[in-house]
């Protein structure tokens, strides 16, 4: 930030715009309960607060709650200029709903002033504040820019943390527009850049004239600083706006996702395990154009049940991206595997543990070469099977981050098509092959699941849109398979319990967004 | 919940009482967010409220919000009576801290009301609504009890989901005296027993006396349905209150925590790898208790790294409590993964990669009886190794279940004492030799880790007291070796996210409760 400060110093700039919680991250999560940690974030105001001469510096931040009622913190927005502390600005609507637990930490504000600076009035506010318009919003009862109103403000700077999920900018857009179109002034929306583990944040600030057209939309998925004369945009007319392709959009967003993961960490390599199969060729060109084609490793673990494609398939793509591979059948260990478990598994036929041996063994593999280079393992699991438990907990299920856990299996089609829309990147025949696991003869995924087309939407329906088993059927799906489908769907909450943080590109992903009962019998 | 009501009918009560959200279970979490799950529990008001007649019952569940503004749900208490609903009151403090999200779903109460019952005024209220005496409590502004005070009561009904840790019921004693010494009412206060996975109810309701004396204290760990006459209680004079032992406390609760879990999701048989170390030598006491010897299965996997003592000392152990036990010796497998990996790691000495290949053999081969014979697998790691990261993820660190993950190794050893303190069921080598994980030659804990009687306080005032570095070193702890463990702590979070749910004694367990940033940087 301080970076930034000086540069839109050097370019003339009189106020500079940061995101919400900018000097702490978001989401701190219990970060927030420590003192010390609130320290460190008061110590970068004050840094930043000492830069600020010349230049005015709007960030967002935690601030102690004075009163002992209540919350212990406020999200704020701090004016920062003439090297102090100008103004703060708590936070009013505190979501408290699918990812967000701002509530856990934080007292909504009561009070909303704006501050005067070289002659202009602004307004405020932090990302949800803005999303109350009218007092539509049934979660809330305030409407925080209403009650700035009548003192007058000249222009709105709202910073924001606004999480990515595909159709995220269209719905914020269509926000914003509504929010300057009924008071008729400019708004500086400044959002959140880059991933935080499974939370992504798309960037896409947006500036909008008081007519209500967007003014300028700022870059997706990137770090930006670019200088706005307010009375242009006050005239307005310079409308710009971004094509937004869904395929598009999901692909940067989980390169941004794998990107900051590896980086925030510290680390530079990855490793997954190519099958030949679809899930893992999408991961791996994911990871390639993320970290480097040098950045990333494939391991070929064929066993005996693996056709022969499959392995040639692997082999290509792993060629196509100049990915370093190595293949390593597994028959020989998985062999040292039964022949330990033949004296207790007497007489009982091949099945469920045996193909899950296979898949364990490739964990296993994966993790060794993980403990030894430091790479870290790329879990390959798309939402569909996720959602339905068609996976081996410890084996495919295995990885530090799960990059396509909230892509269905019909997604990862249409990506891997965006994909190869003008280049075969991925060989046609991974694309085009009936999905299998490969863990005994001829096994298809239809030979356990229902078509992807329908498992998809069954399973979207229930997850993302949240309706009920009867108002499914009411859609015209068979009654006994959307049963079984919620069903699969509630008795695996113990396997995603365990897996890893998943890359959330959707308005409902596994993980934090989404807590469910383990031991609940609901639809059980 | 019918047959309690039956079996209360029968012994003539006027009024039976049941938990918080007792229709639904505690927590449901997101399954509030079904309307049908909504209307299951609105079906089993109208099934009880059939029931009630010739008795009240008083039960908690969700309601529905009939105003559009604000969460779409009540938690509340019903008073059912006549073959109808009579009376509803709703939550007004809602718990969002720890493991609680309360705020995530329900609207609090601004209306409080009492009801009338043959002839006696009855101030009903829920949980937390019973912990804001004299608005002391910094969280909340508004204390119920004393918005109905002036309708004038004759006694208070408390329903809670109270959650388990092994000083909550001292706590809440003294709590619930002061509700009574204050309002100089008589109170029932019915608590919630059993576990929902990690979390667990300890029961433990009580009746108490307007002189602020406990009237009667009911088991913990087990449902109870008792019959108190009112004026007997309002007289006072009975006193009683149980002895509470620390670790008495957790060891029922951990076998209500096994059994529940079993139980709820309708598996019988457990399995766990017997190492010979105290850590899987008390889980295997632990499950043999609650589940029935019978039904724990134990296997001991030696590699060429563990000492002779170790398979003595487990098989000795598995003939103390009867359980199955089998040896499967792990160096075939062990060498089988070497071979394979061989060309990849050539010229790298053995190291960490090799030492988690044999806790992933073990993980695996345990998990291939689950696959075969339906056992769940329990988890073994303590509170301590979790802290620090000092386990491998998919080996040691596999289950379904993390039975003791919220002890501290400190706490292990007192536990297995206490569990020999009339005979010597835990051999008594395995008690007293020095912790070792035995995945090199002549491995300590020690070489690793300070010792655990430092490490467990440090990590406990970190995580249970939430202190800051500065100040735990300031409690005399060297500081190099405080930074040492917080960092251990902090890095280790993506660990911990893919483990087993932690049975929760302590005020502050891994799981649900504890929700950190794996990518932050705060003091990694």
């Amino acid at each position: 930030m301080l970076d930034a400060v000086t540069e839109a110093k050097l370019k003339g700039a009189d106020v500079v715009c940061f995101a919400e919680l900018a000097t702490c991250g978001y989401p701190p999560r219990d970060f927030l309960e420590f003192d010390d940690f609130i320290g460190l974030a008061e110590a970068s105001i004050q840094e930043l607060a000492a830069a600020a001469d010349d230049i005015a510096i709007v960030v967002g931040s935690p601030s102690k709650n004075p009163v002992i009622e209540g919350k212990d913190l406020h999200n704020s927005v701090y004016f920062l200029a003439d090297g102090e502390v100008q103004h703060i600005q708590h936070k009013t609507l505190l979501p408290t709903y699918d990812i967000f637990d701002e509530y856990r930490y934080f007292e909504p504000a009561t009070e909303w002033n704006i501050v005067e600076y070289k002659g202009k009035r602004i307004a405020l506010s932090v990302c949800e504040d803005l999303w109350n318009l009218g007092n539509e919003n049934p979660m809330y009862t305030v409407c925080p820019m209403d009650e700035m109103m009548s003192q007058q403000p000249d222009l709105m700077i709202n910073v924001s943390a606004s999480p990515f999920h595909w159709n995220q900018a269209n719905e914020r857009i269509k926000v914003m527009q509504a929010n300057v179109q009924s008071y008729q002034l400019p708004l500086f929306y400044v959002n959140q850049s880059g991933a935080q583990t499974e939370v992504i944040f798309d960037g896409g600030s947006l500036v909008l004239s008081p007519d209500g057209k967007v003014f300028d939309e700022l870059p997706y998925f990137e770090e930006t600083l670019k200088i706005y004369e307010l009375d242009e945009v006050i005239e307005g007319g310079q409308v710009q706006q971004q094509a937004k392709d869904k395929m598009q959009l999901i692909h940067d967003g989980l390169l941004t996702g794998i990107r900051d993961y590896f980086g925030k960490l510290g680390f530079q390599k990855a490793i997954l395990g190519l099958s030949g199969g679809i899930d893992s060729a999408l991961v791996a060109v994911l990871a390639a154009r993320a970290l480097g084609k040098d950045k990333v490793r494939v391991v070929l673990m064929p066993s005996q049940f693996s056709s022969d494609h499959s392995v040639e398939d692997a082999r290509q793509l792993a060629q196509n991206l100049g990915v370093q591979y190595d293949i390593i059948p597994i028959e020989p260990i998985y062999l040292s595997h039964l022949k330990a478990l033949e004296p207790h598994f007497w007489a009982k036929s091949f099945g469920l543990a045996e193909e899950n041996i296979q898949a364990r063994i490739r964990g296993m593999l994966l993790m060794s070469f993980s403990n030894k280079f430091g790479n870290i393992v790329l879990n390959t699991s798309n939402k569909s099977e996720m959602a339905v438990g068609y996976g081996t907990l410890y084996g495919d299920m295995c990885g530090g981050l799960s990059v396509i856990g909230d892509v269905y299996k019909t997604e990862v089609f249409e990506l891997c098509r965006f994909i190869n829309r003008d280049k075969e990147i991925i060989p046609d025949n991974i694309i085009t092959k009936p999905p299998s696991a490969e863990l005994r003869p001829d096994q298809k995924d239809s030979d356990s699941l229902p078509d992807y087309e329908v498992l998809d939407q069954v399973v979207y329906q229930y997850i993302e849109q949240r309706r009920d088993p009867q108002d499914i059927i009411a859609m015209g799906y068979d009654a006994d398979l959307v049963r079984r489908i919620l069903r699969l769907v509630n008795i695996n909450e113990f396997k995603r319990h365990q897996t890893a943080p998943v890359l959330r590109v959707s308005t409902k992903a596994f993980g934090m967004g989404r807590r469910m009962p383990i031991v609940g019998k609901y639809l059980a």
